[in-house]
């Protein structure tokens, strides 16, 4: 598919995403970590108007001499920007004018993309597509946690089909033996400048789970009273949780002894074959130690990815987020894209049902810090 | 006027405040002091529901089981309800909904206005439409706060007449001779129970300015180094002001060497002879020391206040916030209207250009903490 | 008794009140509130140093450069000093060293006492001496505060006689009749300048207890719940009781249904006809509510204090702490003692049995903010 | 040497480190991280009473029962304890008793020590020994980071030769060649459950310094505008870097252009060609990144170990703490000793001048929240 589909289609995307909001709901910022839908709208708009417009489109006017303040996420280089914190307190522009400001970034945009561009200029604008596609997720994400935290348990889409998929039949382990292993993207086409370094590593023998952890046996670890033994916890995961009071996942209630959560679909009963979600990484390690397993590294995983079932949770490794052997940051802003973030993070390995489609692959390396819940993540152990 | 009357002119009024919204605008809590414009909505609404409606109009059905937890404010004896912090992370129920909600409680409202009404449930609806009037000038406070912070400085209405009178041309003192004076609220009409407890006060002989202070007059503080001199400061004025790092009023801003502000009309210049506003408890201290004279007292305020020229700002009084002799609080939850906060905040007298019409009078005691800059508040000096 | 002599017994009981306490005890600040005694030991001697030896004796030499930064508490004025949370950081200088700062700084002031002193460096050092009784309250509080977080519960001093005096006999109320009178410190000794600004006040009826309020009352408050009824509580008590997690005053503990506190003379079954003390103002006002009374103000107590039972505890008045009509600060860091902390403090009236001797008088304004629990606090009601 | 020599040779180095303190050095906590040294002496002792004598001498008797609540660091299993940040406020136990309750332990574990032990009782004592040793490195750094911000800057010892190799003269390289390397400790010795797991990795080829980075390289990064330049941090440091003010190591000031730096012998002069110190892992990524290298991963520092001049300061890697593969914590308590820290931590190799005489070898994996300055920490690169 050529270049200027794969734009459209994935701009039409984050909008189809955006269908079922009122206007409402693409303001308000719920916490510092996930941002309003309009802001997204016109964050990854900003990406092409700042990284790929301006510089190689000379007759790029831009839309607003404001907007780049205002829509700017973390790009020191890029100049200065609203913090973080107050994304959420601009009720301008409106969402109507995000909008615009889309349909204007689109159309230089098409231009641009009729022209005939070098390898240097496919690969920034695929950037932006794959960045794109990671606030898709995202959005998601950021929607369900602000509908999550109303009172009144907004559905997101009563219909979507979109996050059907929540059971897995495979059960037992693949088992790797020891020896020499090759990590990191070795293909032709995108991967982000994280999974380069290709280098080898040594692995031992080890088994992991084909399947991932459902509800129904998380049930069981909470009824162990797996909230309550400090044994099985690292330390600051214990420390989250008497701070914030966990005692279950993000999203469960528990009513007259009925286990609830909240869905994209609005207040469900949970099912126990459905596979776990909204997990942080405390939380998937106190199960593993409370199973006697352990989560796999993130080199095992991906030496394994083949034979497993995946693509239902971003699956926490017990892996930090650090670079490759030869990892090599671009120049300028764009080198500010992943490798500033390489600290106190842990790798996810895989992608969810939330996950764009054509936006996974084995080498995929996703990063959170150890106490965040609000993405699809969940637990695959190994041993 | 009929009560009925008067319940659909404050009721319209409101709305008619709202009306230069974007539907983007009626969400975002900027400030935990703030409150969402749709909140304010919903909550002048949801007081006549719970306590008139519902204790005096047997067939009145509620409109939403959960508003009542989403739209009380601070009343402990009315239920549990959202915390004030997070009142902007409710995008549901909609703008629209909630003006359903106004009409719906307006409908039942009519209903029970056309019945005749006992004195003590006419006291009970005119506290409800005051209560509705404080709002409006939180609603204009509030929205103004927001657009305020926003880089763009939105107008919120170009055309607005409400806040034309700006200026003052008394000047000169008022003398009042030592005495024995009265007190509190005596006539037939409406006052909040802080206002009643009329008592003697003993004044000794004092004067006080028939005008407020002008931004001129402010401007010549700041460019005398008002802002440096810790010894014009109280000791928790000069935290805040070294904390917060404020080196002029709420709204103002110095680009190349003019001072300019934001106002209701978008961004503007400062004009000398405008009456300052925007201003703490803190700065009106330290500029009154600046001037070797000293605020009044909220009781020389009052018995000076036939002689003065007010209504232009809320006036604040070196008086704090405290019962009069022999103050009673209602029983139950009006009983919180008032009585509960009558520490750490000192009384503010007169009325503003924001404040709703007809709802002002001498004995007024309005009253906030003495950092809060956000509401139109002045300063008129005594000695 | 000649001035010299009042110095020297002045100085020598805030060291008589150190005797029992160990070396560790003299260096550890618990709360921001509180300093080391170390700290007060030296601070006392520094007021002396920069207000008295430094201007006013040719001769005088600093006893050690970086004092004044280390033992300045607040005056602006006097320059920069270490952060009030950090005096507690400070192991050096040693407790001996602070002694020998004190001598120092006492063999100093014994040479300008034997001169002739006008009336004006009369009244200087006389400040200096009440500032240092007003320290040996502290002393006693923030001594008394260490031991009391300690989970060992170390007497201060098993054979202190000090403490001794703790119930009150006196029932009944004192009767004043409606009428102007004179407010403020009138006759020809020392006082603070916040009781200066003689002013006539006019006052009600009123009755005020004679006696305190006993632990056995308060037990009674505790047991009808009055911990848990927020219709008593001023809605910032509220907040401070919950966030605070607030059930009974200062150093109460029930062990096996038994009240018990911890007092200087080490951890002790609480009396029931003792006057109880530590106290604040928000549990003040939530018990005097419960009794369907209320707090006197301070223009009531004063004029009331000739036939009231008082100097067991510091009362709590409903008063701000604010200037007296003519009220002038002094020029400079003198002038820093008290105007500046007029603001969000409420005045106790009375004395304590941890006041200094001859360090009370009935208009004598002392002053702390809502919250405070630590010093020697108590009740008496008014109707 | 046998092991009840090696425990007196231990514990009394401990003492001798606490010789040059006055009485108030022992008792206050300056930051939540350093501990007093009086507590430190008493945790010490604790850990042996919990875990030697309590358990394995039936005759021993608690020296006080209230100590184990006193002095329990972070051993859930082993019950409730004064929060970590509280440490700094008991007084009592005096430092006296804290030195009998030493003698107290000592003359018991004389008494086990004289009877023959089993394997497992001597590695129980080894490990009460190493973990005694580590507390020695950091009372010598608590002790520092309390006198440094002193503003008097007290000396801890003006004749210690302790900290006296300052600088080294090896410059160049090791090359190590791209292979399969095995990992842990293989000795017979003791060492942390955490360096077992003796496992392959496979390296590729790399260079790393023979020697350490020096003073003077590190003042030509920050003459370079090193603190200034956004592109040279990790996003979380610059953070840290901003909200902290940081723009040089912990200890140094500028004085007049010249460099100066707080040492245990007192305020001096930064020499050139001495190894830099207290640096954080943010500080050492930064300056690797703009030397155009990189920090070594702690596999790589571990090959490369038999080469290097090291023992000078603890060395940050690019290796996150983790566990490594066949990880196995032990039962209980101790088995809460280095597992439960695996998160947000990154590690240190080699040793520094604190270190305690034999507490180092080439497996030794120490660990530091990235932010970490007040221990004797360092920079080698790699490439």
């Amino acid at each position: 598919m050529g270049l200027i589909n794969q734009y459209n289609d994935v701009r039409a995307y984050t909008e189809q995403i955006c269908k079922p909001l009122q206007t409402e709901d693409y303001v308000v910022q719920v916490a510092e970590f996930a941002s309003p839908a309009k802001w997204q709208l016109a964050h990854s708009s900003w990406f092409f108007e700042t990284f790929v417009l301006l510089p190689h489109l000379p007759e790029y006017k831009l839309f607003n001499i404001d907007f780049p303040y205002l829509f700017n996420s973390y790009y020191n280089n890029a100049g200065d920007r609203v913090l973080r914190a107050k994304r959420g307190n601009l009720t301008r522009p409106t969402t109507n004018e995000v909008y615009a400001y889309r349909k204007h970034v689109d159309t230089a945009m098409g231009q641009l993309l009729q022209q005939k561009l070098d390898a240097e200029m496919v690969q920034l604008v695929t950037l932006g597509l794959h960045h794109e596609q990671q606030h898709q997720e995202l959005l998601l994400s950021d929607i369900k946690y602000m509908f999550g935290q109303n009172p009144l348990f907004p559905a997101y889409d009563l219909e979507t089909s979109l996050l059907d998929q929540e059971s897995n039949r495979e059960s037992g382990y693949v088992k790797i033996s020891e020896g020499v292993y090759t990590i990191g993207y070795q293909g032709d086409g995108f991967c982000f400048d994280n999974e380069l370094g290709v280098h080898k590593v040594y692995l031992h023998d080890f088994e992991i789970q084909k399947g991932l952890v459902t509800n129904g046996e998380y049930i069981e670890f909470i009824e162990a009273g797996g909230y309550m033994d400090f044994n099985l916890w690292l330390d600051e995961g214990w420390s989250w949780l008497k701070q914030n009071q966990v005692s279950k996942p993000l999203y469960w209630h528990q009513l007259d002894g009925q286990w609830m959560h909240y869905t994209l679909k609005g207040f469900q009963k949970i099912k126990e074959n459905d596979i776990l979600k909204h997990i942080s990484f405390y939380e998937a390690m106190a199960f593993a130690e409370w199973k006697g397993m352990r989560l796999p590294t993130e080199f095992e995983w991906e030496i394994a990815s083949s034979q497993l079932n995946w693509g239902l949770r971003w699956e926490w490794t017990n892996s930090a987020y650090l670079p490759y052997p030869g990892f090599k940051k671009a120049p300028g802003a764009i080198g500010e894209y992943n490798g500033k973030f390489m600290i106190n993070q842990m790798v996810l390995r895989g992608a969810s049902i939330a996950t764009s489609p054509k936006h996974s692959r084995p080498t995929y390396r996703n990063f959170f810090h150890p106490n965040a819940q609000w993405q699809f993540t969940g637990i695959r152990l190994a041993k």
